[in-house]
């Protein structure tokens, strides 16, 4: 996948930076806004599920859009202005327009004592109401008296918008990487997610691969279930999925575990994760965080995990306006999107294999594999090759070898495409030989789908990927 | 179980103490008084296997009884007598008469050189003999010359005793205690366990409950085998079990592992033990002991554990005549019943459930189950809400969540019975809600087993239970 | 197994010079030589497989002889002289017999600049060619000049030779013992292992016995590739098995597992060798090392485990004229068998039983395998018999049981062998008793293999043992 484009940390950030004002929620023209901006680098193919649309146990709700909302004093001044600052407005408050006096407008306001500059992020989905959030200093000098509130938004019959970019490889068996876009101006949470999710999809459509790709952009909670609903009859095919959000904070990485706890993911993103930084956590699964609450239920239970810095809830700035873009930097954003491609480049590769003179070792210097003087110690690549070809029994993957030999993924993955060239191993999984086999692609690929890729390789010719428009600058 | 009659440590001790003087053998007139002293307490199911009868690889032996021992010296003094102490006299020994000077006394004289103030313990159950035991320091004075020794016993045709107290639950599937009744005048083994399982068997008798119940108590080897041997066909009932002794040594709990190491009771007891008192030790499985020796035999291999506090032979007075009424307290007893019945109640409600919503997350806010403004994390009650509804696939019980949600067994109990309530849940195990279902008890017990459970609560009704025996004194 | 002879340090290290000037490769007459003096103390089967034989991936190669070899100056002087040490030849070089220039010259000399002083072993097997070996000081001081190289060697038609020692048991089941002869003039590897195997052959035919035991002496690689080929057919027998060589340098002993990991051998060699010497190291199986290598391969992947002190590669005078006979000892060869020996006995003991009295503890007292007087904690003795009762299900072997009670395994079989013969247990395995069986021996056994052990009898007789040729100095 060398042929690709580089995503610089600082085109990130860019791309960040312009999706960091919309005000999103999980409907209405904040979500559409954002998936038009990552559209332009990346084909999508766009969902749109009618408000009133009965999702598993859930029910899309009426679409929200906000034009304006403030609270005012007698003197008329705004003591809270949603024009200020997205997080201002309850999201999905309903529409009000009333005087109300001090105490009776105190219930409907949300602040942090904890943080007294900063504004929090609430929400109300489901439970019909209108509020306002605000620094708690502000709130503190508010004097009793009359204040005027207008909450000028709609909440009607519409639709509920997802996304996704679908990259179809050699086989139909899928890997699954899944971002939230509901949140408004929160930077780390989740402007990262969404152009690290952008920047690998772009990365990944430039070049053949094995397995066929997803990328979702959906609201979280409501848009995974939409997402998965809509897609029950193919959740088979998925192999492998991961949860990308919260990737520019200062905190290293984090890897949360599939409810499953050991799947390949698991290992592959431990494995990929810590050589890129040893500081890396893992942490078992547990029910709550992003969208992997909804694809690892029970019901679903996909092998799917979550790669973020800090957790949700894990950091101070969490659900504020100081999650802003301060506090992301264009270093952690390459560095996440770099572990993202190490994973793709290590599932791509990964595979199982079967020694085909499994009896004894094979004469490895006949074929030009094996150093010509003995009685010195093989080399790295000499070792590499007799591990790969002692535990390819089709039960070991190479990420086992690699680890169980302690000699690195690369030298184990080089040493099988040598073995495999010296026909002394075949794949496990008949897909046809690891890599370079972008020719038989198509054969392999229903109609649909070829006409789904050709599509995208044009998307690729036709947009600016993010280094273009870094360079525009 | 919250109506059930509280016992203080205070009761529990001085039961104890009335159980103390008693000389007790495996067989013989002093069980029988043990066990109608408990009979006073809880209604008991009485059982005489004839002497001579086979058990298993065993016999019932001949019925020990006695009246009267002592060694005398020339002068007449009783050098040992058995009215001073029930552990003069080597139990089940033979009667005898003669007179004998101190080098053939010698051999028959067993005593505790490391403590020499101590009469140790010693029996002769199945080889016949005579003999007795005495402080070592007195042994040492004996001056040479004639000794009268005269054992006022009987060995005859009798009967070994044993009883067991039956508590019937909605389901047929069986809790089992057992303790051994066979020790004399040593508290902390076994007075403790006996006062304890008979307030056990009060308390458990007060609620209605989902399991059946059977407090056994016998004497220490051939009572258990007598046991099994008579119940070989109800076995397969037997869902959890547990060896109850040495219960109020100032050690911390000691909980010895079943054979199989890793059943439902072996998680629970080290959940609850480890919760009252860190210090708690758990030990794996050994294949001596008390009556787990029998209960996990390979041929029956039951899930049954012992929960002691110090173990066999583990503590200098063991077995001798300094493991008396001052070694054990109040405290250590109540604290024992408490580990007993914290057992049992996590017992009844430790259920699996499969989730009836289990595809995605179901809407908690629309049932009332969940905090109405988003954007927060979410409450204890909330997450045990989301781990159970998880994990409930019907193969994680409600201690394995408490176990790996971190969250405690009572939060996660009451979320089970929530989200039952809400019919998110079901239990997998179909004997209906884990709770409140007293009323439909009846239907399911066979008539035999319904009276039984009328005679035991006619039976509390009738009799004090050891809160009543308290207030009076 | 205690009436077989007693093999000595001193012999074992007798025996070791004796074979340590011989100039051995994977064919020729070094490895007949060899072999016949092995043959003076054992009976041996021998194997001459032709040269162009295909050997699985392989093929025998031509037939390796040499008679001198030298590289002399202007002068005439020998700067390198194959009399002077085994060594100083790449083994398997061709004849050659040249006037070179130093230049020419050089890239034919090998050389160990870490360790100046020594001459590293090389070879080249497999592809042709010729060169010499030599302390780097001496080539360091070689003066430009011309130089005649002379290789009076023959690559010629004529087989590869190994041979086994096979002494036939009570069973078919065979426990494998294999050593690499390929290595010229190098002490510790693999003189020792050559010895040991030997006197550990000598040993076992001493005495009857369940297993059937095989002794391969092979070259490496090649040899045991065509001992495997040619014993396909019967590698379903090979119950256990272990790699010798390397055994009397300094360091403490090195267990590396089989390629399984958790084959008895694994748990057997481990417990014994840390019973004889607990800095023994255990490591895990990897690709590399002896014929373990082929052994374990995927397509054969026998239990096979492999037994040395330092690894291969894991001395600084590995593969060097370093390893020679001031590095071993003769204490640590004695170590050495004694623990093969003991692997042996273990082995041989190691069953795996059922009780025939599983319901409760059958009652030891009227057997006489219990003290009479009870009250006091059992004796070592009873514990073991107890803990064999217990676990004897037919799944723990006498090791298992061992190791979980902590009891030892000379405790547990001791008690295994007194419950036997209180016909409380029986093998589980159906072979007979364990022991003292050697009279039913030959009932088992098919004719040829009879008249093999028959051999190897006779041939103890007639030849002497290593401890015979000690007293012989």
């Amino acid at each position: 996948m060398s042929s690709a484009p580089v995503t610089s940390g600082t085109a990130l950030q860019a791309f960040a930076a312009e999706l960091y004002p919309i005000c999103r929620s999980i409907t209405g023209a904040g979500v559409r806004k954002t998936l038009r901006l990552i559209n332009n680098r990346i084909a999508l193919d766009w969902h749109e599920v009618p408000s009133g649309t009965k999702v598993l146990d859930w029910e899309v709700p009426l679409e929200w859009n906000i034009e304006d909302a403030w609270v005012s004093d007698a003197d008329g001044r705004r003591v809270v202005d949603f024009n200020a600052h997205n997080l201002h407005i309850l999201s999905y408050s309903e529409p009000v327009r009333a005087v109300l006096s001090l105490a009776e407008l105190k219930p409907r306001l949300h602040s942090m004592p904890a943080h007294e500059d900063w504004i929090p992020y609430r929400t109300s989905y489901y439970r019909r109401q209108w509020g306002f959030c605000m620094r708690h200093r502000e709130m503190a000098q508010l004097l009793p008296g009359k204040y005027e509130v207008v909450v000028d938004s709609s909440l009607a019959p519409g639709s509920l918008t997802y996304a996704e970019c679908v990259l179809p490889g050699r086989t139909r068996d899928e890997v699954l990487f899944f971002t939230h876009i509901c949140h408004p101006s929160l930077a780390n949470d989740n402007t990262s997610g969404m152009a690290i999710a952008t920047a690998l999809a772009a990365w990944i459509a430039g070049a053949p691969r094995r397995y066929s790709y997803r990328l979702v952009f959906a609201p979280g909670t409501i848009g995974s279930l939409c997402w998965l609903q809509r897609n029950q009859q193919r959740l088979g095919r998925i192999r492998h999925g991961l949860v990308l959000g919260l990737l520019a904070d200062p905190a290293p990485f984090t890897y949360k575990r599939s409810r499953r706890g050991d799947c390949e993911i698991d290992h592959l993103v431990e494995y990929v994760t810590h050589a890129i930084d040893p500081q890396t956590r893992v942490i078992p699964f547990e029910p709550y965080g992003y969208d992997e609450r909804q694809l690892c239920s029970p019901g679903f239970n996909l092998p799917v995990g979550r790669l973020t810095r800090s957790v949700n809830d894990g950091y101070a700035e969490y659900h504020s306006s100081a999650d802003n873009l301060a506090l992301i930097s264009a270093g952690r954003l390459e560095q996440s999107l770099e572990a993202c491609k190490r994973v793709v480049e290590v599932l791509e590769s990964n595979r199982r294999y079967i020694n085909l003179a499994p009896k004894g070792e094979p004469r490895l210097g006949k074929r030009g594999l094996y150093g010509a003087v003995g009685g010195r110690s093989p080399a790295d690549r000499e070792r590499a090759m007799l591990w790969v070809l002692n535990q390819s029994d089709g039960s070991a993957s190479l990420l086992d070898i690699a680890q169980r030999s302690g000699l690195g993924f690369p030298a184990i993955s080089l040493a099988a495409d040598e073995l495999e060239k010296a026909r002394l191993l075949r794949a496990a999984d008949h897909t046809g030989p690891a890599r370079n086999a972008a020719a038989s692609a198509p054969r392999k690929l229903p109609p649909s789908q070829s006409r789904k890729k050709a599509q995208v390789r044009s998307t690729r010719r036709k947009r600016p990927d993010l280094r273009s428009t870094r360079r525009g600058k």
